[in-house]
């Protein structure tokens, strides 16, 4: 914040309130729309961070998360709390009775779902509070939408709003031990998952049916209470891009798969091989290793992204197939939109390794009438250079027939 | 879009592209970002639609939706296909025919993930030939972030922008015979898993156990290859937020579920207790319940949907609870973010019932230490009144203990 001249942020994506608060931003934010919740982070480390939740959320938020200014705003759920109240009191009495000690203020009215307007007056209360009404104030623009930008803008009245999407994208870069312990176990979960599908394989056996022996597998995972979501992409055959196929003698099984814990999703990605491979098949996959190998080198503190991008393209290209492009060799792992996250191992990344950073790396290629393959691992960037995530094999494993 | 004076739409949000093409948007917009996908409607209809699409999901788009100007963007994904190439040629030359005869070009290079900027190109290009560069264009600015939205009006250069998420989403309000099969199916489904959830309570079940119920049946369902997704907030007992809590002897169980089929959720919700209700739960349900009725009664065509809002709310009122507040009494369904979309039976709803809608209608009740509480139908406007698209019966069944 200081090296960008701001006073503080507001963040206001869900993805964001949970990652700085620590709790969830409820069901307001189903739609997205910007003015659901939003938290407050001055620069100086002496002024208070503050949330703005809505009242349905508002006790778990006071549970969970270690910001202790709370402001409340209401949406469209009707709520009363009994617990307190006389049980010998008749229905009607006791409801009111209930609305009444919680503070509600007669003639109140819920908004068809939030007030966007409620959360932002709110903000600018905060803000006047911490003397930050003329402040520099980065928000996150890329995450309230062209039809809503002006009204919050209006709603801050005098301070100077300026975009910090980036800025609050590489905060998230680096990540906690908490983080990092979900990401752990998230990959554990999975690598069972694979090594179910594996023992799956068989002439005959469906797609869907590798889906299910994943699926089941994770479900039944000692640790299965923690998880918050699963996806897959399993191929089976010459179409990469999932059907139904059954599983014939030479064909390749792809199986890029992740689990969610807390949110957040590993990423791993096997390829196997029903028999033996034939020639184009190793050629492309032993190509993607020599890129996958060239890149694993890089993976340490101080190396730019761009680095490892370069050598794992040469490595690939130089393997016999020079147009082969791509636009990412990995990304970010965190509990963002979407399984993949900024920053990205690409040609122009800016982003130089930290210890710290989980990321996913990774070589795939889909080719429509030879199947999919891809090498895929997780790994903890450390003060010194990796720690890759997954046990299993890189290879592309034969199944005996 | 002639009473808003546009000549054409942009629609650019995942949701309002699956709407208007019936195609994938695909993975590019994991990240919901605007510029990974967008279509042109012109307002003369002489004039073609067309889509931007990204080269990955271009086949599956062309074999699906009936636009045919369709434009590509390339992604960061690497593909090739193999499958007209002559399988005697070795790997590397076999690659290289394939990209070349899909056109591709010397020094060809895939973004870090995809790029906007080609996106709006091929916008501003449609434009052009359609002699639609000076017109006034709606565009759904709610799908753009204030982040994004600069790059965007600079490559549409001199076109006339206007905010046209309003108009965007009141053209999603009336279904199409095909989004009303889609929430029929859904509907039979959910409410075979109410009926499972339902033989399944008894003394001591758990409300995991009875979410495990719902999902199995779903699951097991002759149409359950449909199922896109489901959800489920069920709950047991005092608490009406979850937890695990196991059934005792009077406590209420909630089960407001959906399942979603090609994307179209549907919405129900109903309420037993087990055994014998304690006054309060009854005198609060049929508070419900006589808002439901009062409510029911006016969902026909031309009645306005907060004329429905205040006879629910005056309802629940007069029997007994003058502070009852909720934002809505119901939502529209379809292949939105979430499981509500506008619009919403609301106080200050300017909408009016039309046939073609599909509606969730629902008065709802969330009492800390008594229960959750719901009475919640989908419904269709018909020409003449409303069909609901539920069986299941509304009460508070009792399940002998």
């Amino acid at each position: 914040m200081a090296e960008a001249g701001l006073d503080a942020i507001i963040l206001l994506s869900p993805e964001s309130f949970r990652y700085a608060t620590g709790a969830l931003p409820g069901v307001a934010t189903m739609w997205r729309n910007a003015g659901a919740v939003a938290v407050l982070i001055p620069a100086d480390e002496t002024s208070e961070e503050a949330a703005v939740v809505s009242d349905l959320f508002a006790r778990s938020f006071r549970n969970t998360s270690h910001i202790t200014d709370v402001r409340e705003s209401p949406i469209w759920v009707e709520t009363t709390n009994l617990e307190a109240v006389d049980p010998e009191l008749p229905p009607e009495e006791a409801v009111a009775t209930a609305w009444h000690s919680s503070g509600r203020s007669e003639g109140f009215q819920r908004p068809e779902t939030f007030d966007p307007m409620n959360c932002y007056r709110h903000l600018a209360d905060i803000l006047s509070e911490r003397g930050l009404d003329r402040a520099r104030i980065g928000f996150e623009a890329s995450a309230i939408s062209a039809s809503d930008v002006g009204a919050f803008q209006a709603a801050l009245g005098n301070v100077v709003l300026v975009d910090a999407s980036d800025l609050i994208t590489r905060l998230k870069m680096v990540k906690t031990a908490e983080e990092i312990a979900h990401l752990r176990l998230a990959v554990e979960i999975a690598e069972g998952g694979i090594r179910a599908v594996q023992e799956a394989i068989q002439p005959g056996v469906t797609r869907n049916a590798l889906a299910e022996a994943w699926k089941m597998s994770i479900e039944n995972h000692s640790e299965s209470k923690a998880l918050s979501g699963s996806w897959e992409y399993i191929s089976v055959g010459k179409n990469p891009w999932g059907g139904n196929a059954a599983a014939s003698p030479g064909d390749l099984i792809k199986v890029d798969v992740g689990c969610l814990v807390n949110g957040y999703t590993s990423d791993t990605g096997r390829t196997f091989v029903l028999g033996t491979p034939c020639e184009r098949q190793t050629r492309l996959f032993d190509a993607l290793m020599d890129g996958f190998v060239a890149g694993s080198d890089l993976l340490r503190p101080g190396v730019p992204l761009s680095e490892v991008y370069r050598a794992t393209l040469a490595g690939i290209r130089a393997a016999g197939f020079p147009g082969y492009s791509r636009g990412h060799f990995g990304h970010g792992l965190g509990a963002g939109l979407g399984s993949e996250e900024w920053p990205f191992i690409s040609a122009r990344s800016d982003v130089i390794f930290e210890p710290g950073m989980v990321m996913a790396f990774e070589c795939p290629w889909y080719i429509d009438g030879l199947g999919g393959m891809i090498i895929e691992n997780q790994l903890l960037i450390t003060d010194t250079g990796h720690e890759m995530m997954n046990r299993l094999p890189l290879d592309l494993v034969r199944i005996p027939v």
